[in-house]
């Protein structure tokens, strides 16, 4: 059905992974608004396929295209259109799989609602190519909010069980979580990392997928965002990062480690330091909907990838009968490396939303 | 800001908790539905307050009253309004909290939003009192669904980290499901049952609170419900279930677990059995943002009860001092046995509005 | 369906002109906005039935009844609940209409969408008795507006064919209109006036009835609310004012008028003095979707009043039968009066949600 | 703000017109929709500049390019995106226009909403060139609504005040109204016609504009379609037809004219002939929001194009002095010609949108 999100910016995302193009119409953004073409364009290449053995093989410059919405790279306040070209794209890996459904992967629940009229080359619509139109659309409201001082920041916090080094969610160390940005592979520890990259690739030896989870940071955010019943910030949030592919989890702050803290535990305790401080940050920055001024912390699970080398039992949607499949195509043996600017988009995207509830279009 | 959910049905939900009444508008109601008034009186009643020592001994009736959209218990399709009358609110509890900023409450960021305008009485429309319109709602929900084969279970599937008994995914117990809805305190296991009350107990005595998790199954759910993108069935479910007060994480399936699977061991593997099957349901029956056919596996993570008789470090929103704050007010030391009715409410209004992107209104 | 509008603000109105009670909840308000009520109750008195022999006997108080939302007559920003009881219903009036499907009603149409279980006591949802909450509504924003400096205006412009004295577009005679909000009959011209009362009363005694156009003005209001394309602030004022029983047609400035006039004649040129202005106001203070300055001119046209005495052809929904009908029931013998404060409020509510695009909810 | 419009088929439009692409994303299509390519691109040329000396001589193909959606001519259920590439763009003729603000043009405000940085060439986001893919997405929902048996029409009913015959709005004669989608001018009588380009080239000549209304009618129309409140038949209409550059009245059936009939004149006595009939159709098809299963009757207004070559009085933004402008460009001497299939259009999205509120999305 719908492919619009959004209150106060809306966002319309379409394409498919072997068609000619994909894109993504941004509205409501305000006029005025000077774009740093080379910051988007990084923030496209973070999530850019083919750059090293841990992900697809797939090359795509994920060039993007203006269409509208901008002179002389200034935000003219109409619907800002930007698009990719698909250009690597190889169909006939797809032949087999027509028939086969992949276990995991969206192809027979989709054959079901589209009676069988989807596109499956390449995922389709389902494809997680559609996360670049979201990082460029991500990567203008990042340059919005850093005029209102809210910056955001992600890394790997888990791959194959492997954990990260912790972050401080008082106060984060910026400095370490800038750095990322521009690292291949978003880990804080080296060492940690390190493993993480093991695993991925003794997966991809092995014809399997990893998954792992995203820990996304943003600070600068003033207190007062969001609402409470149905316009909080949580729901706000976590309905843009479903919308993510293999996103099967998002939770804030301590998550669900909370439920087995105890209220005393669990509660951020106040103190007074040049404004209203938290002694922790357990609510990840949000209480009863709305944001409390903390760094908002919410961490998204990422399910190992659905299609794999190994053979796995199946059926065949057109003859009904069971099967074997063993996936072609060329996949990510973990999305997760990739999917770090995809969540730090998402979180972005949503806090302009909420920011322009509350404040003035005008930049 | 906004108290609206929903694109088929839509929700608005209106009151505080120390107010005259509570209520919902529900719109979109298919005309025709014969409404089981008892149904909904029971469901009310497994949230209602004040029956038992593990939870708050505020005492309301919690008795619907149907204001307009059925006639002789039949819907007739115009917006349907219920509310409820507040009956035992005890203001003067909160007079020193209105100055006192409560740890883990939405009190600051409320303040902050509102300008000190909002109604701090009970948690106003924070409260989790607005549950009761949710269950409401959601009664009405369940009864459309049933018409069209689909059940909403749901148990208490961890306290202050004790687990419950594992439901299976794939065939879940239903008759051992359906007895829960007739039971005060909704575990599968009545030793784990038995260790969570204690736990709740214990926490009430030392004027603390715990937390927990509800695991809630939906079954009969046929395959093509929801969509790829921003329509998905997760980010729908996900953007109800954190409007519920004290949410701080949702998954599906597997959820964070999956994060430490391999794609081989993390994928559901079909075979055919008078229907399209899937040996395991890691995946909680969506893919791709659309259901595939097998029971709908959702978690909800609740905070501890942000509201303790301890003492804690607070601040004065007045004076701008620092201080210490004892709550007082009547509370659950935990909510999540009250909570379990209202996530089988979310899902079963989740599930109607995604219903009803596919199907006809006509019941 | 759907009985929720709005963006910004959001109203969702309920009830049936025979149910209990009636109402509208109104989301998304700034908190610490001072209502005065005895304005509400005023504009809630201009619509009013009962108040003379040109409206229907139907004797209603109207006595706004606040939920929630409010504290000591604030704001507080938490969705605002106002209610009417229903009292002066007599239902068997419709016995004979149950069956035979009046003419120029909403009846049959009804009948068919909600299969025969729609309330059609008094008109039900569809009740022009439904105005009530719009007014209230309305009454609230205008209070909001009144601080940011704009005013709505409105009076009869026409009757059964016969024209109120004209306004000036570019400079309304605020005076002369404000001085209607306290007469029975929002005429300018007395003369006129009572040439359509006479028209209402004859039509009255001739068991028939009247249409007529109201004239809506706002004056005050900003250059650059609304949009170009869909959020063009003549589609939400008109989605608003189609929502109102019995407007079949709603225009801007010259409306239809303007089909007839050359660019020349129809183009407002600009001048400046002390500000952008221009010589005439054709466009109704609205250029490509957004306002210009100028004072906002709408024209809603009304319907005469379907249910008359007179006897009219019809069918028995139930028998397949084709009959004859004389309306009973209580009824205007011409809506327009007690419409023009509904109109008024329509415009309100629609230029508060546009002006919250594009100025923050602080009051 | 937001380009997005509708609730089940929903669609972004983007796009300037001096701009590179222009083009739309059509969300919530049926999968399996065959689309008659040779159909779409009729009606696009129906709309098409630059074909006879009535129009601008700006010659644009119109050819539409689709990006996504479908699969050898079949929609796929994901969203469809159709681009336009814009060719034929004379940008230096805005030069002079950049300071000097056209009356009756969006340039005034649109300077004000967006402090200057709005594309003014051509008419940027405002053009009538974004109608060009309002006529692609209603293209398809005609395609859609014929397998329903439904089916629009729409002539030029006036311009410059000379009136074309009038149609049956009880029994439209469909072979008349057939033909006029092959032909140039799409007025019944041949006579009027001729007076009606006579007027046109009139206007040319003289460096000034004319204006006119279009009568779109619907059949095929099943009763039921729209609600009371809200989401009635005509808002949704006239929220569409409103963001159609140019329009300033909307109005079904008799409209305005309907204000100086009586009850007894107006409304629509029912007869039953194989069906429920009406002998009348002042409603336009419509009473209480809700289709009755006679024709919709739709009349939209639309102004003199605002710029012309005549002189005219206004003001330079930049130097806030007044001066004269005489637009230069290239510009329609009357646009009603190539409106009507966008009114057309307008209608065919409105009603699928209204459709698939009550009936499954399954073609």
């Amino acid at each position: 059905m719908s492919s619009t999100w959004g209150k106060n910016i809306q966002l319309s995302i379409f394409g498919e992974s072997h068609g000619p193009e994909i894109g993504v119409i941004i509205s409501g953004l305000p006029a005025g608004l000077k774009l740093d073409m080379a910051e988007i364009r990084h923030h496209l290449s973070r999530r850019a396929p083919g750059q090293s053995a841990l992900s697809t093989p797939r090359k795509e410059a994920d060039e993007p295209i203006f269409k509208s919405g901008i002179l002389n790279d200034i935000t003219t306040g109409a619907p800002l259109c930007i698009c990719f070209k698909n250009t690597d794209t190889k169909s006939h890996h797809y032949n087999e799989m027509a028939s086969l459904m992949r276990p995991g992967h969206s192809d027979y629940p989709a054959q079901v609602k589209y009676n069988g009229h989807n596109d499956i080359r390449g995922g389709g619509h389902f494809s997680g190519r559609l996360t670049a139109p979201m990082v460029a659309a991500g990567s203008i409201c990042r340059q919005f909010l850093r005029q209102k001082g809210i910056e955001v920041y992600a890394h790997i916090s888990a791959i194959a069980g492997i954990n990260d080094a912790p972050t401080d969610w008082v106060q984060p160390d910026l400095a370490a979580l800038a750095v990322l940005r521009q690292k291949e592979f978003a880990a804080l520890s080296d060492t940690q990392g390190k493993k993480m990259k093991t695993a991925i690739l003794d997966a991809k030896q092995n014809l399997n997928s990893v998954g792992g989870t995203v820990e996304c940071i943003a600070v600068g955010v003033p207190a007062g965002l969001g609402s409470p019943m149905f316009r909080n910030a949580e729901s706000v949030v976590s309905s843009f990062l479903y919308a993510v592919p293999a996103v099967k989890g998002v939770s804030f702050g301590s998550g669900f480690d909370c439920t087995c803290m105890t209220g005393e535990e669990n509660n951020d305790t106040y103190y007074l330091d040049g404004g209203v401080k938290t002694h922790t940050n357990h609510c990840g920055g949000i209480l009863g909907g709305i944001t409390n001024g903390m760094p908002i912390v919410v961490h998204t699970a990422f399910k190992p990838t659905p299609t794999i080398g190994k053979e796995q039992r199946t059926f065949d949607i057109h003859t009904m009968q069971e099967g074997v499949l063993a996936g072609k195509g060329r996949h990510d043996p973990c999305i997760v490396p990739r999917a770090v600017v995809v969540v730090e988009s998402a979180l972005a995207i949503s806090l302009m939303d909420l920011w322009l509830d509350e404040y003035p279009e005008s930049i």
